[in-house]
C-alpha cells in the first residue's frame, strides 16, 4: 500500500489536505498528516481508517526520520528553509518528495544522487512557482510547435484581495506569508529588455512600477522579481529579447510602499530598541528627516516635488505616525515592527475574499506576422479560510503528486512541472474540475 | 630581549615601520617584519642586527604560529578579517597584540581570557579609529573635569587629496583601501539628534550630505557612519543629546556618488557577466532607465528635476558611459567593476599629496553659558608613498605600542586608547615631534 506522509498542515493547507484525503481514500493509499497542531483536521479525518493525524515536531530529527522512513512519498508543507533538511532525510532513506516551493541550490546539489537512487523529487508545483510555469510552458510549447519565434515574455502574478472586499487605500490584505511581502524586492532585480540585460536596485524598484492591463480592463502595478532570467533556459527561450517575471499589486500600492523603503522601514538587518512607552510616532520620527508636527507635508517634502499626496495618505492610514504605544517590547528590526503593525491592518477578515491574478504576455512572430498573446487568470477565494491562494497553491501540488503516484511520469530525478507529462494533466484538471482557467486574447501588432 | 613581530608590511606601513625600526634599535629590542614581499624594506633594514625581514605567508597557520610564538608583542597590519585569526593565536600562545583596526565582536568575546592571562590587546590606535578617539577623549575629559555638560558631539574625518593636487571634478583620489570607499555606507546609519534616535538608510545617505565648515573656511560634505552611538558609553557621553560620527568628502562628491548608488552600481551582492567585448557603455546601460544617446539628459531625468548637471558631469568624467571595452573578463559584482575603473581614475600620482582632515564639534554648557568648541586637524602628505594617511595611521599605532612596551600603562585586557594613560603620550608626541596638532576654536553661542 502506497503511503504518503505530509509534513506540516497549516491553515492554508486545507484545499491540499482535502484533495489528498479523497485521493488516498479512493485509491486505498495510506495518508499521514504530521504537524504540531492537528486538532483543526480531526473532523475531516473520519471514515477512512488508513488516514491518520500525527502530532509531531518535525524539527526534531528523530521524529522526522521516523515519519519519513515509513513513507513512499513525503510532501513538505513546512517553511521553505526546512525543505532542504527534509530532502536530505528523504534522499538517505530512499523516499520520494514534493513541495510547492522553489528548487534550492542545495537540492540541485543532490540531483546526481536523486537520479542514481531512482527517486523523484518535484518542486515548484504551487501557484508561483507552479501554475505560472505550467501555463506558460503550455503556450510556449504550442507556439514553438507551430514554428513561432517568441521575442518577448512578460509574466506577472499577485496574491491580492477581491475588488468588493477592498476597504483600505492600499487595496491589499495578507493572503500568504506577510514576511515575504515586507521584505519583497530586497537585492537587485535583473531582467531582459530589447536584448539588453537590465538591473533595478531595491531603492528604485517600487518608484516606477509598470502598469499591467488585464483583458477585463483592470490595471495593476507590476514590479520585476529578483531574477527574471533564471527560467530562460528552463523554458527554452534562448533567443528571447525581452523577459520579465514580476509581482502584481493594486494600482498605487508600489509608490506608497516606496515611501516605507526610502525611509528605511523595511530594513531587516539591525534592531530598533522598543521601550514600554515607545510609540509608532517615536519610531517613525527616527526615520523621517525634518521637524514639525505636519507629518504629511514633511513626508511630501522628503519624497520630492513629484510625489503625490495620495501615497502619503496610504502611509498615514497604517497608523505608523500615531501616538500609540507599540505593543512589541525589546529589540526588533524596523521591518518586523512594520510587519507586526500591517498584520493587524491588512488582516483578511472572515468574509473577505482574496484574489489571485496572473498574466502572461507573449510577443511572437509567425508566418511573417507579429502577434501578441495575453493569457490571464483571475481567481477569487470564498472567505479567509478557503482562500484563492490556498486553492491555487494546494490543488496543483496535489494533482502533480497524484500524477506521479499513478506512474504517469516515469522520469526520475529532480523535476519541475515544465514538461507536458507533468503540466498537462494538472492544467486539464484545474480547468475541468476547479474552474481554474486562463483567458487568452490574441491580436496582431 | 623584547621581541616585536609585525605581520604585514604593505606600502602604507612605511611610517610605522620606520618608527618601529628606530625605536627597537634605540632600546635594543628585537624586531621582525613578516610579509610575502619584503624587498622594498631591505635598504631600511641595515645597521641593526636584531631587526630582520622574514618572507612568510601568514595565512598558513604553521608559518603564522612560528612567528607569533617567538614574539612578546604582535602587531597585525594584515587585512582586517585576519586580525581575529591572529588574535586567537596570540591568546593561545600568550602574546600581546596591537592593531589600528576596529575592535571586533570576536575579539570582545576573548576579553575574559585576555584578562585572565594577564595580556594586553589594543585596537583602534590608527587615525579613524585612533586619533579620533584620542583627541576627542582629551577634550571630553577636560570639559568634564571643568564641570561642563556636553550636549552635542559631531565628529567627522576624511582621507582626501590636497587642494593643489585636485585635478578631477570629484576632488577625490584613493589614499587608502578603495573597496571601503566603494562600499561605504551600505546598511543604515544610526545617530542621535536632539535627543532622538535617527536612522538614514543607504538609499538616502549621499543625497543630502551635511555641510561641514572648518575653521579655515573650507566646506566639506559629511555623511554619518553606520553606528554613531557605539562610542556613546565608551566616551562617557551618557547624557548627550546629539551625537554623529561621520566621513568627509570634497563638496559635491556625495550627491554625485548618490547617482552611482541610485543606479545600483555599488551593489556587491551579485555578479555581472563581462564578455570579451562588453564596454562600459553596455554595463552602464544595464542600469540606466530610458533610451537614447543623450546620456546626460537621461541621467538628469533619472535623478529628478532637483538634480544638478554638475553631479552628472562627474559621472561622465569617470568614463563609465564610454564605448571602451572593460578590461576585466568574467563575472564581477557591479561594485567591483566600478572600483576597478575608479582605481585608475582616482589613482594618487607620484607627486600628489593626500590630505587627512578631521573635525570635532562640541556644544556644552558651563557656568550658565552655552559654548561651542571646534577642534580640527589638517595634515598633508609628501607624495604618493609618504602619505598623510600612512603617517596618521602608522605613527599613533607605533607610539601607542612604545607606551605599552615601556610599561607606561599597566592595565591588562582588551584596551582602547580612550583613557589618559593611553592617549596623552600619543597626542603629545604627535604634536611635538610630528606636527600633528589640532586647532581649537571656542565661541559662546
Amino acid at each position: 500500500m502506497l503511503h504518503i506522509v505530509v509534513l506540516g498542515a497549516g491553515r492554508s493547507a486545507g484545499y491540499f489536505i482535502d484533495y489528498m484525503f479523497q485521493l488516498c481514500k479512493s485509491h486505498q493509499w495510506k495518508l499521514t498528516i504530521a504537524d504540531q497542531h492537528t486538532e483543526h483536521l480531526e473532523t475531516l479525518f473520519s471514515g477512512y481508517s488508513n488516514a491518520q493525524l500525527k502530532k509531531a515536531d518535525v524539527t526534531i530529527a528523530s521524529e522526522r526520520e521516523l515519519l519519513i522512513s515509513e513513507a513512499n512519498w513525503v510532501v513538505s508543507m513546512l517553511p521553505a528553509f526546512m525543505h532542504t533538511i527534509v530532502a536530505k532525510d528523504c534522499l538517505r532513506l530512499g523516499v520520494n518528495m514534493a513541495t510547492a516551493s522553489y528548487e534550492s541550490d542545495e537540492m540541485r546539489a543532490m540531483r546526481p544522487e536523486i537520479v542514481s537512487k531512482g527517486l523523484q523529487f518535484i518542486n515548484e508545483c504551487g501557484l508561483d512557482p507552479g501554475i505560472d510555469h505550467m501555463s506558460a510552458m503550455q503556450i510556449i510549447d504550442r507556439l514553438h510547435s507551430e514554428g513561432a519565434q517568441i521575442t518577448s515574455f512578460k509574466s506577472y502574478c499577485g496574491g491580492l484581495v477581491a475588488q468588493e472586499c477592498i476597504d483600505n487605500p492600499w487595496g491589499y490584505k495578507f493572503s500568504w506569508n506577510p514576511r515575504n511581502v515586507i521584505l519583497a524586492g530586497q537585492g537587485t532585480a535583473k531582467y531582459l529588455e530589447n536584448d539588453r540585460l537590465k538591473f533595478k536596485p531595491y531603492s528604485r524598484l517600487f518608484r516606477e512600477p509598470d502598469s499591467i492591463r488585464f483583458a477585463n480592463g483592470t490595471l495593476y502595478d507590476g514590479y520585476p522579481n529578483r531574477d527574471s532570467l533564471s527560467y530562460k533556459e528552463i523554458y527554452g527561450l534562448n533567443e528571447i529579447k525581452t523577459m520579465v517575471r514580476g509581482t502584481l499589486r493594486h494600482t498605487g500600492y508600489c509608490r506608497a510602499w516606496n515611501i516605507f523603503v526610502q525611509l528605511g522601514l523595511t530594513d531587516d538587518s539591525y534592531t530598533f530598541p522598543l521601550s514600554d512607552s515607545t510609540t509608532y510616532f517615536d519610531f517613525f520620527e527616527a526615520f523621517l528627516p525634518g521637524k514639525g508636527d505636519n507629518l504629511k507635508s514633511r513626508l511630501l517634502e522628503f519624497m520630492g516635488s513629484d510625489y503625490e499626496a495620495e501615497s502619503v495618505e496610504k502611509i498615514l492610514w497604517t497608523g505608523i505616525t500615531e501616538n500609540v504605544t507599540i505593543p512589541l517590547k525589546g529589540n526588533y528590526s524596523p521591518a518586523f515592527i512594520l510587519q507586526d503593525l500591517l498584520e493587524r491592518k491588512w488582516k483578511l477578515q472572515p468574509q473577505d475574499r482574496d484574489l489571485v491574478v496572473m498574466q502572461h504576455m507573449f510577443e511572437y512572430t509567425l508566418d511573417g506576422k507579429n502577434m501578441q498573446l495575453s493569457s490571464s487568470l483571475h481567481i477569487e477565494g470564498e472567505n479567509n479560510i478557503q482562500t484563492a491562494m490556498g486553492k491555487t497553491v494546494g490543488i496543483p501540488l496535489a494533482i502533480s503528486l497524484k500524477n506521479l503516484l499513478l506512474g504517469n511520469c516515469t522520469q526520475k530525478g529532480l523535476l519541475l512541472p515544465v514538461i507536458p507529462a507533468l503540466y498537462s494533466p494538472v492544467l486539464r484538471e484545474l480547468e475541468n474540475d476547479f474552474n481554474i482557467r486562463f483567458e487568452e486574447v490574441e491580436t496582431e501588432i
